[in-house]
């Protein structure tokens, strides 16, 4: 019995040392290397994925697995072997139904989509990307024919990302918290506006790069296990459970888009981390899903790193590392500035407040597209009433409204939702965290987060990819993923900061 | 025929992916890695390493390269078909002579090796290395008995390192320059000391990073192609023609140490980077062998570096940049002092006229373990003994002698020589050089190499490995390997350093 599962270890270890592999030469793309790189990187990714590809969806694997689950339909589903069986069947079950031309088209088709749409973008003109869009659409469509019909065809891709998710409860969540969110930007459009021009003026990077690293270290980042490079969008990237690495950004006049850029990314960084020490190349390693990833990254960012009680201990060295440009500045004036709601036009600048409409809109488009009720040529269009309806605000041009993204262009669509549903997590979850850490709040005022992260660990980390995320949601907090801690959290926050 | 030819391309492109890959994943081992990621690091590159073998070693490749030896049997060997198939196949004929166990094999026992070696080093204890030498001696012996019997046992490890040179030829090679190197040195050794005091002070390391960047660029170094970072040991790696990579190194009290380093590896990375674009990820890509590369890295580093023209025109700036330090060094004190001759202990601080007596004394060791003729327990004597009779001097112990070198703990007998044949070469050309370009002295006076730059990647880089180390030396020079240049070469420069 475990002589197959550790033949099965041992292919899948090269599967993952290839992808590692690959992982190592995509962060080096974007930190490190010369442009003269380029094309030889390309390359060496293609036949990097390639053989991966060859190797898990071989004859052999599948042959292992067919054995394999069989000999664990009795074991108890809660044991790793048994997981290990059940994710790698799922991952190898959907990559032997995707047929290599259809991978091969596709690089090909998304290779000159991204060109086209750094131009069309460029240019502030949709038709320069409209035919490429048309085209991704076409093959989202066939892509989606490789596999047995779902409840709604949108289900194959949200799986991809969520797996075990359905069209009809993502839209059933984000009912649910639309009109909470609308109301309270209306609410909040009608306040005094916060004054946030202090954090509009040059900041020292290299004394902001410290600031971020001391966070990044309080919170628990293992520096003998990772690092912190500059890379022009920030990302998280892991080649083990052992070597997790961050990246952060400098943006003129804008220091909290550093600090939070690490804080943001130390969370992806934390989750990759606190995997079981036994999933190391295996397919258990790692997060369980993009929303879940993302409840940990944001929870990081916004629900500790937005709170008053984080800037209580960190906001004294920070006024005095920026006594200039914080001169008169009280905690509560910062408070409210790093927390300072504004409709805008481009979803990553986004605030908690109007974050997820962004998301919402993007859905409802993507929706759309796969079910052939919205032509792509109508896209903008659509978008621009979107924008109305959800933000108040037009887009002056297709650059700072349906160009902004570069998900589409490489063919990822059924992504998007899953930054919203992380937002929602995240606050599912700091619900739950402070019924079992009660003075919680108190520790990060004294700047103290290994109590939250060894309950993160506990939790959620070590499990990996072990359990869906659904599974996992309602394991750690007795339901599935739900919306009402989130409207608590902003509604709560935000009333008190705009004195609603 | 070029279908062929293609599919052969094709597949050793897939190899160099790979091996490029894993190259990058050694260059950030040596970099940025954490330490927490090593083990992981093993593993993808033992299978990234598995993977281009069984790869390149596959029957496909074979038999295309068979077929495509006849086609090219009345082929121009100079163009780059026949050079391609003539070399690849020289590859795969050695490469498929090793069994995959004995490779196994080899790592397990070099892995190890290179632990035993750096703790007997650390307790300098040859003791605690000995066993180890002893099984690498042994698979040494193993490794030769897979090739057919050469004129000497010792020509089929030279063969991996300088393709088609006997260790006859070293010998010989050898023996021409050794009583002359051994008279210079004792010569010198009765003239009076040079002061390289002010070499032995602080020098801040920043400014001594930019003046390295400012020599290489000016060396026709081209940043959009390769980078420079810092590493425990300097080193020149690529992942491209396009990509390549240099190291440097701060050493306490050493200025020297960096900025000589940087010269010698940008020597390495203008090999590479010198290529003919059409050898891209084919086994024609790279230098032709390891002393021919190291021709290059010695000629930047000595012929250029450590040149009075070179410092003519940079050491007024240099001065400039290190006041405190070099306060009434004259540019002919500074010039003398980093020509300084002293026999010592450690074969990679040795200068310019006693390197090659180190060499020279490893080849003896190597070629003695091969023959069977000298037992590895009899190595710290010998060595210390050879110490004596080469260079006048006696190791303290064995860190500081047999035991300082890491080479035989990664298996590697038979490279050793290829350094000293480095500097052979290197004067073998410069004298080349100096007659095709007179002016080159005046043009390095005024800080100007793209002559020199040119010349090299005109005659020698752009061949990439298509002409063997003899044959391309003799092609540019007219003859095979000579040491009379190189003697010719240290008299002078030291004959008027120390006025013998």
């Amino acid at each position: 019995m475990s002589e197959k599962l550790d033949q099965l270890k041992e292919t899948l270890g090269e599967v993952a040392d290839l992808r590692n592999a690959a992982g190592l030469l995509g962060w080096d793309q974007q930190t490190y290397m010369p442009p003269g790189g380029a094309e030889a990187r390309g390359n060496q990714l293609a036949t990097l994925g390639k053989l991966a590809q060859i190797k898990f969806i071989s004859p052999e694997v599948g042959k292992l697995l067919e054995d394999l689950r069989s000999e664990y339909a009795g074991a108890d589903p809660g044991s790793d072997g048994a997981a290990l069986v059940r994710v790698a069947s799922r991952d190898y079950d959907k990559a032997v139904r995707v047929p290599p031309e259809f991978v091969a088209e596709s690089a090909i088709v998304t290779t000159k989509a991204h060109e086209a749409w750094m131009e069309a973008r460029a240019k502030s003109d949709f038709s320069v990307f409209r035919p490429h869009l048309e085209k991704i659409v076409e093959l989202t469509h066939k892509y989606i024919s490789f596999f047995p019909p779902a409840e709604h065809p949108y289900d194959t891709l949200l799986d991809d990302y969520e797996a075990g998710m359905k069209t009809s409860d993502v839209k059933k969540i984000f009912d649910g918290v639309r009109p909470k969110q609308v109301e309270l930007i209306k609410a909040i459009s009608k306040s005094k506006a916060v004054d946030d021009s202090f954090l509009h003026v040059k900041y020292n990077q290299e004394k902001l790069w410290d600031f971020g690293v001391q966070i990044a270290t309080k919170f628990g980042f293992d520096w003998s296990k990772g690092r912190q490079d500059k890379a022009p969008h920030p990302f998280c990237a892991n080649f083990s459970i052992n070597d997790v690495r961050i990246t952060t950004r400098f943006e003129k006049d804008n220091p909290t888009a550093t600090l939070f850029s690490t804080m943001h990314e130390t969370g992806h960084a934390l989750y990759e981390l606190g995997s079981n020490q036994d999933f190391e190349r295996s397919p258990l390693a790692g997060g369980t899903s993009l929303a879940v990833h993302e409840s940990q990254s944001r929870m990081w960012e916004n629900l500790v790193g937005r709170s008053m009680a984080f800037w209580e201990y960190f906001y004294p060295t920070f006024k005095k590392t920026f006594s200039n440009q914080l001169d008169g500045v009280s905690l509560k004036k910062f408070y409210n500035a790093i927390n300072k709601v504004q409709p805008s036009l481009i979803r990553v600048n986004a605030d908690e407040a109007t974050y997820n409409m962004h998301i919402m809109l993007r859905l409802e488009l993507e929706i759309g597209m796969v079910e052939g009720k919205l032509a792509v040529k109508d896209l903008p269009e659509v978008w621009n009433t979107k924008m109305v309806e959800y933000l108040g605000i037009t887009p002056p041009n297709d650059a700072l409204g349906v160009l902004q993204d570069i998900h589409w262009s490489g063919g990822a669509l059924g992504y998007f939702s899953t930054y919203a549903l992380g937002n929602l997590i995240s606050a599912q979850l700091w619900e739950r965290i402070n019924a079992d850490l009660p003075d919680l709040d108190d520790q990060i005022r004294e700047g103290k987060f290994d109590a939250l992260l060894g309950w993160l660990r506990e939790k959620l980390h070590v499990h990996g990819r072990k359990y869906d995320p659904q599974d996992i949601v309602q394991k750690i907090t007795g339901s599935k993923i739900d919306s009402a801690p989130y409207v608590r959290y902003l509604t709560r926050k935000f009333g008190e900061i705009y004195g609603l």
